[in-house]
Protein backbone atom coordinates (compact mmCIF):
# COMPACT_ATOMS: atom_id res chain seq x y z
CA UNK A 1 0.00 0.00 0.00
CA UNK A 2 1.34 3.62 -1.17
CA UNK A 3 0.32 7.07 -0.47
CA UNK A 4 1.52 10.59 -0.28
CA UNK A 5 -0.14 13.50 1.60
CA UNK A 6 -0.20 16.94 0.24
CA UNK A 7 3.40 17.64 1.74
CA UNK A 8 4.70 15.49 -0.35
CA UNK A 9 5.05 12.80 2.87
CA UNK A 10 5.27 9.55 1.28
CA UNK A 11 4.49 5.90 3.30
CA UNK A 12 4.64 2.09 1.88
CA UNK A 13 3.61 -0.49 3.97
CA UNK A 14 3.09 -4.34 3.20
CA UNK A 15 -0.69 -4.67 3.63
CA UNK A 16 -2.05 -8.64 3.56
CA UNK A 17 -5.56 -8.04 5.50
CA UNK A 18 -7.15 -7.11 1.74
CA UNK A 19 -10.60 -8.15 -0.10
CA UNK A 20 -12.51 -6.74 -2.72
CA UNK A 21 -16.04 -5.66 -0.99
CA UNK A 22 -18.40 -4.67 -3.93
CA UNK A 23 -18.79 -4.44 -7.95
CA UNK A 24 -20.33 -1.56 -7.97
CA UNK A 25 -19.14 0.82 -7.16
CA UNK A 26 -15.61 -1.44 -7.17
CA UNK A 27 -14.55 -1.22 -3.57
CA UNK A 28 -11.95 -2.45 -1.39
CA UNK A 29 -11.72 -3.02 2.27
CA UNK A 30 -7.91 -2.85 3.53
CA UNK A 31 -6.99 -2.87 7.18
CA UNK A 32 -3.74 -1.31 8.51
CA UNK A 33 -2.47 -0.60 12.03
CA UNK A 34 -4.11 2.26 13.52
CA UNK A 35 -0.47 3.68 14.88
CA UNK A 36 0.98 3.54 11.50
CA UNK A 37 2.13 5.69 9.10
CA UNK A 38 0.40 4.66 6.12
CA UNK A 39 -2.60 5.42 8.47
CA UNK A 40 -1.91 8.74 9.12
CA UNK A 41 -1.10 9.82 5.57
CA UNK A 42 -3.75 7.49 3.61
CA UNK A 43 -5.73 9.51 6.14
CA UNK A 44 -4.87 13.01 5.61
CA UNK A 45 -4.25 12.41 1.60
CA UNK A 46 -7.84 10.40 1.24
CA UNK A 47 -6.22 8.27 -1.30
CA UNK A 48 -3.75 5.41 -1.45
CA UNK A 49 -2.88 2.81 -4.32
CA UNK A 50 -2.43 -1.05 -4.07
CA UNK A 51 0.55 -2.20 -5.46
CA UNK A 52 0.47 -5.73 -6.24
CA UNK A 53 4.02 -8.30 -5.91
CA UNK A 54 4.63 -10.95 -8.36
CA UNK A 55 6.35 -13.85 -7.54
CA UNK A 56 9.83 -13.24 -7.58
CA UNK A 57 9.46 -9.88 -5.51
CA UNK A 58 10.84 -11.25 -2.45
CA UNK A 59 12.89 -8.11 -1.81
CA UNK A 60 10.29 -5.28 -2.47
CA UNK A 61 7.97 -7.03 0.24
CA UNK A 62 10.92 -6.98 3.02
CA UNK A 63 11.75 -3.75 1.86
CA UNK A 64 8.39 -2.43 3.17
CA UNK A 65 8.21 -4.37 6.16
CA UNK A 66 10.53 -1.84 6.89
CA UNK A 67 9.14 2.06 7.56
CA UNK A 68 9.02 3.77 4.16
CA UNK A 69 11.91 5.98 2.94
CA UNK A 70 11.69 8.62 -0.10
CA UNK A 71 15.33 8.69 -1.92
CA UNK A 72 16.60 12.49 -2.29
CA UNK A 73 15.65 12.70 -6.05
CA UNK A 74 12.34 11.81 -5.14
CA UNK A 75 11.07 8.96 -7.47
CA UNK A 76 11.94 6.06 -5.23
CA UNK A 77 10.69 4.55 -1.98
CA UNK A 78 13.22 2.49 0.18
CA UNK A 79 14.96 2.04 -3.62
CA UNK A 80 12.08 1.14 -5.44
CA UNK A 81 11.25 3.61 -8.38
CA UNK A 82 7.58 5.19 -8.74
CA UNK A 83 5.63 6.99 -10.64
CA UNK A 84 2.36 9.34 -9.69
CA UNK A 85 -0.77 7.64 -10.16
CA UNK A 86 -4.37 9.37 -11.17
CA UNK A 87 -4.55 10.54 -7.32
CA UNK A 88 -1.09 11.72 -7.21
CA UNK A 89 -0.60 8.50 -4.84
CA UNK A 90 2.73 6.71 -6.04
CA UNK A 91 2.31 3.71 -7.98
CA UNK A 92 5.26 1.41 -7.90
CA UNK A 93 6.89 0.72 -11.44
CA UNK A 94 7.82 -2.88 -12.04
CA UNK A 95 5.01 -4.89 -10.16
CA UNK A 96 2.50 -7.00 -12.27
CA UNK A 97 -1.03 -4.59 -10.76
CA UNK A 98 -1.71 -1.63 -9.25
CA UNK A 99 -4.93 -0.30 -8.06
CA UNK A 100 -5.79 3.69 -6.92
CA UNK A 101 -8.19 4.05 -4.87
CA UNK A 102 -10.17 7.12 -3.23
CA UNK A 103 -10.94 6.86 0.33
CA UNK A 104 -14.46 6.17 0.84
CA UNK A 105 -14.96 5.78 4.60
CA UNK A 106 -12.77 4.38 7.71
CA UNK A 107 -13.67 1.93 10.44
CA UNK A 108 -11.89 2.59 13.59
CA UNK A 109 -13.00 -0.23 15.93
CA UNK A 110 -9.55 -2.09 16.55
CA UNK A 111 -5.78 -2.06 16.74
CA UNK A 112 -5.94 -1.70 13.07
CA UNK A 113 -8.37 0.20 11.30
CA UNK A 114 -10.38 -0.79 7.70
CA UNK A 115 -10.23 1.75 4.67
CA UNK A 116 -12.46 1.64 2.24
CA UNK A 117 -11.77 2.46 -0.95
CA UNK A 118 -13.22 3.35 -4.24
CA UNK A 119 -11.29 1.97 -7.16
CA UNK A 120 -10.72 5.14 -9.50
CA UNK A 121 -7.86 3.46 -11.85
CA UNK A 122 -6.28 0.51 -11.96
CA UNK A 123 -3.54 -1.57 -14.27
CA UNK A 124 -1.98 -4.68 -15.17
CA UNK A 125 1.71 -4.63 -16.77
CA UNK A 126 1.47 -7.42 -18.20
CA UNK A 127 -1.13 -9.81 -19.33
CA UNK A 128 -1.04 -13.13 -17.09
CA UNK A 129 -0.94 -15.84 -18.57
CA UNK A 130 -2.67 -18.24 -16.58
CA UNK A 131 -4.93 -17.30 -13.31
CA UNK A 132 -4.09 -13.69 -12.54
CA UNK A 133 -3.47 -15.00 -8.80
CA UNK A 134 -1.09 -17.33 -9.64
CA UNK A 135 1.42 -15.04 -10.50
CA UNK A 136 1.21 -12.73 -7.84
CA UNK A 137 3.13 -13.17 -4.36
CA UNK A 138 1.20 -14.68 -1.05
CA UNK A 139 2.47 -14.09 2.45
CA UNK A 140 3.03 -17.47 3.15
CA UNK A 141 6.08 -17.31 0.15
CA UNK A 142 7.78 -15.06 2.06
CA UNK A 143 8.96 -17.15 4.73
CA UNK A 144 8.07 -21.32 5.04
CA UNK A 145 5.27 -21.96 7.83
CA UNK A 146 5.25 -18.05 8.58
CA UNK A 147 2.01 -16.40 9.03
CA UNK A 148 1.63 -12.46 9.17
CA UNK A 149 1.82 -11.97 13.29
CA UNK A 150 5.19 -13.79 13.66
CA UNK A 151 6.32 -12.46 10.78
CA UNK A 152 6.00 -9.01 12.08
CA UNK A 153 7.08 -10.14 15.18
CA UNK A 154 10.42 -11.54 13.68
CA UNK A 155 11.42 -8.53 11.74
CA UNK A 156 10.13 -5.44 14.24
CA UNK B 1 -21.34 -17.49 6.81
CA UNK B 2 -24.42 -19.14 8.56
CA UNK B 3 -27.12 -16.52 10.53
CA UNK B 4 -30.28 -16.83 12.19
CA UNK B 5 -32.49 -14.09 13.52
CA UNK B 6 -34.70 -13.86 16.38
CA UNK B 7 -37.82 -15.10 14.60
CA UNK B 8 -35.94 -18.37 13.99
CA UNK B 9 -35.23 -17.49 9.91
CA UNK B 10 -31.95 -18.73 9.05
CA UNK B 11 -30.02 -18.01 6.15
CA UNK B 12 -26.32 -19.87 4.45
CA UNK B 13 -24.61 -18.55 2.40
CA UNK B 14 -20.86 -18.67 0.80
CA UNK B 15 -18.34 -15.73 1.19
CA UNK B 16 -15.55 -15.20 -0.44
CA UNK B 17 -14.43 -11.50 0.58
CA UNK B 18 -13.45 -11.71 4.03
CA UNK B 19 -10.43 -10.81 6.50
CA UNK B 20 -9.19 -10.49 9.25
CA UNK B 21 -9.41 -6.75 10.81
CA UNK B 22 -7.89 -6.70 13.96
CA UNK B 23 -5.72 -8.20 16.03
CA UNK B 24 -6.90 -6.71 19.45
CA UNK B 25 -10.32 -6.79 19.34
CA UNK B 26 -10.44 -9.63 17.25
CA UNK B 27 -12.24 -8.12 14.23
CA UNK B 28 -13.14 -9.39 10.97
CA UNK B 29 -14.56 -7.60 8.09
CA UNK B 30 -17.01 -10.03 5.53
CA UNK B 31 -18.54 -8.51 2.41
CA UNK B 32 -22.19 -9.55 1.24
CA UNK B 33 -24.26 -9.13 -1.58
CA UNK B 34 -26.73 -5.66 0.32
CA UNK B 35 -29.84 -6.86 -1.28
CA UNK B 36 -29.65 -10.87 -0.06
CA UNK B 37 -31.58 -12.84 2.51
CA UNK B 38 -27.95 -13.48 4.32
CA UNK B 39 -27.56 -9.33 4.82
CA UNK B 40 -31.00 -9.30 6.06
CA UNK B 41 -31.06 -11.91 8.54
CA UNK B 42 -26.83 -10.78 10.18
CA UNK B 43 -28.03 -7.25 10.38
CA UNK B 44 -31.34 -8.21 11.81
CA UNK B 45 -29.69 -10.86 14.17
CA UNK B 46 -26.21 -8.70 14.94
CA UNK B 47 -24.57 -11.95 15.01
CA UNK B 48 -23.39 -14.80 12.61
CA UNK B 49 -20.88 -17.47 12.18
CA UNK B 50 -18.23 -17.87 9.70
CA UNK B 51 -17.44 -21.87 8.95
CA UNK B 52 -14.38 -22.94 7.22
CA UNK B 53 -15.06 -25.71 4.48
CA UNK B 54 -12.08 -28.47 4.36
CA UNK B 55 -10.36 -29.61 0.88
CA UNK B 56 -12.73 -32.17 0.39
CA UNK B 57 -15.98 -30.31 1.31
CA UNK B 58 -16.97 -28.92 -2.60
CA UNK B 59 -19.96 -30.54 -1.90
CA UNK B 60 -21.38 -27.66 0.59
CA UNK B 61 -20.00 -25.20 -0.51
CA UNK B 62 -22.01 -25.74 -4.20
CA UNK B 63 -25.14 -26.08 -1.30
CA UNK B 64 -24.65 -22.59 0.05
CA UNK B 65 -24.12 -21.32 -3.40
CA UNK B 66 -28.43 -21.70 -3.21
CA UNK B 67 -30.62 -20.06 -0.92
CA UNK B 68 -30.57 -21.94 2.35
CA UNK B 69 -33.05 -24.30 3.26
CA UNK B 70 -33.73 -24.95 6.83
CA UNK B 71 -35.16 -28.67 7.11
CA UNK B 72 -38.26 -29.60 9.24
CA UNK B 73 -36.21 -31.23 12.24
CA UNK B 74 -34.70 -27.82 12.75
CA UNK B 75 -31.10 -28.74 12.82
CA UNK B 76 -29.92 -28.82 9.35
CA UNK B 77 -29.41 -26.54 6.77
CA UNK B 78 -29.60 -27.32 3.45
CA UNK B 79 -29.38 -31.21 4.15
CA UNK B 80 -25.71 -29.96 6.22
CA UNK B 81 -26.40 -30.54 10.14
CA UNK B 82 -25.99 -27.68 12.27
CA UNK B 83 -25.42 -26.65 16.05
CA UNK B 84 -26.29 -23.29 18.05
CA UNK B 85 -23.37 -21.60 18.70
CA UNK B 86 -22.82 -19.32 21.50
CA UNK B 87 -24.87 -16.52 19.85
CA UNK B 88 -27.30 -18.50 18.91
CA UNK B 89 -25.61 -18.37 15.23
CA UNK B 90 -25.95 -22.06 13.37
CA UNK B 91 -22.37 -23.42 13.22
CA UNK B 92 -21.87 -25.68 11.10
CA UNK B 93 -20.87 -29.71 12.21
CA UNK B 94 -18.02 -31.32 9.95
CA UNK B 95 -16.27 -28.58 9.29
CA UNK B 96 -12.31 -28.03 10.20
CA UNK B 97 -12.72 -24.40 12.00
CA UNK B 98 -16.02 -22.02 12.87
CA UNK B 99 -15.79 -18.30 13.98
CA UNK B 100 -18.28 -16.73 15.84
CA UNK B 101 -19.34 -13.20 15.87
CA UNK B 102 -20.95 -10.02 16.85
CA UNK B 103 -22.03 -7.56 14.29
CA UNK B 104 -19.93 -4.82 15.00
CA UNK B 105 -20.65 -2.07 12.19
CA UNK B 106 -21.83 -1.93 8.89
CA UNK B 107 -20.59 -0.06 6.18
CA UNK B 108 -23.17 0.52 3.24
CA UNK B 109 -21.67 2.27 0.32
CA UNK B 110 -22.39 -0.54 -2.51
CA UNK B 111 -23.57 -3.31 -3.78
CA UNK B 112 -22.03 -5.19 -0.96
CA UNK B 113 -21.70 -4.14 2.51
CA UNK B 114 -18.90 -5.15 4.54
CA UNK B 115 -19.72 -6.46 8.25
CA UNK B 116 -17.35 -5.86 10.30
CA UNK B 117 -17.82 -8.67 13.08
CA UNK B 118 -15.78 -8.96 16.79
CA UNK B 119 -14.96 -12.43 17.58
CA UNK B 120 -16.90 -14.07 20.53
CA UNK B 121 -15.90 -17.40 19.84
CA UNK B 122 -14.09 -19.41 17.90
CA UNK B 123 -13.10 -23.58 17.05
CA UNK B 124 -11.10 -26.00 15.55
CA UNK B 125 -12.24 -29.32 14.91
CA UNK B 126 -8.96 -30.89 14.31
CA UNK B 127 -5.94 -29.67 14.44
CA UNK B 128 -3.94 -29.34 10.98
CA UNK B 129 -1.01 -30.76 10.48
CA UNK B 130 0.30 -28.28 8.62
CA UNK B 131 -0.14 -24.58 7.73
CA UNK B 132 -3.80 -23.95 8.69
CA UNK B 133 -4.59 -23.00 5.21
CA UNK B 134 -3.40 -26.05 3.33
CA UNK B 135 -6.35 -27.39 4.57
CA UNK B 136 -9.39 -25.42 3.62
CA UNK B 137 -10.87 -25.27 0.65
CA UNK B 138 -10.09 -21.94 -2.31
CA UNK B 139 -12.49 -20.82 -4.34
CA UNK B 140 -10.67 -21.40 -7.29
CA UNK B 141 -10.58 -25.31 -6.40
CA UNK B 142 -14.34 -25.02 -7.08
CA UNK B 143 -13.89 -24.78 -10.78
CA UNK B 144 -10.96 -24.67 -12.78
CA UNK B 145 -10.12 -21.36 -13.52
CA UNK B 146 -13.02 -19.90 -12.09
CA UNK B 147 -13.28 -16.17 -10.74
CA UNK B 148 -16.16 -15.67 -8.25
CA UNK B 149 -18.18 -13.22 -10.37
CA UNK B 150 -18.18 -16.19 -13.30
CA UNK B 151 -19.09 -19.00 -11.27
CA UNK B 152 -21.80 -16.87 -9.17
CA UNK B 153 -23.12 -16.03 -13.33
CA UNK B 154 -23.30 -19.47 -14.21
CA UNK B 155 -25.04 -20.87 -11.11
CA UNK B 156 -27.52 -17.79 -10.68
Amino acid sequence: MTAEDKDGRISAAIVNWVTQASFKPPLVAVSVKADSQIYDIVKTAGNFALNVLGKRQHGTAYAFFKPAERERDGQKISYKPFRAGSTGAPVLENTPAFVVCRLVTTVEEGDHSIFVGKVVDAGVTQEPEGRADEVTLLLKELREKTFLQRLIGKIL
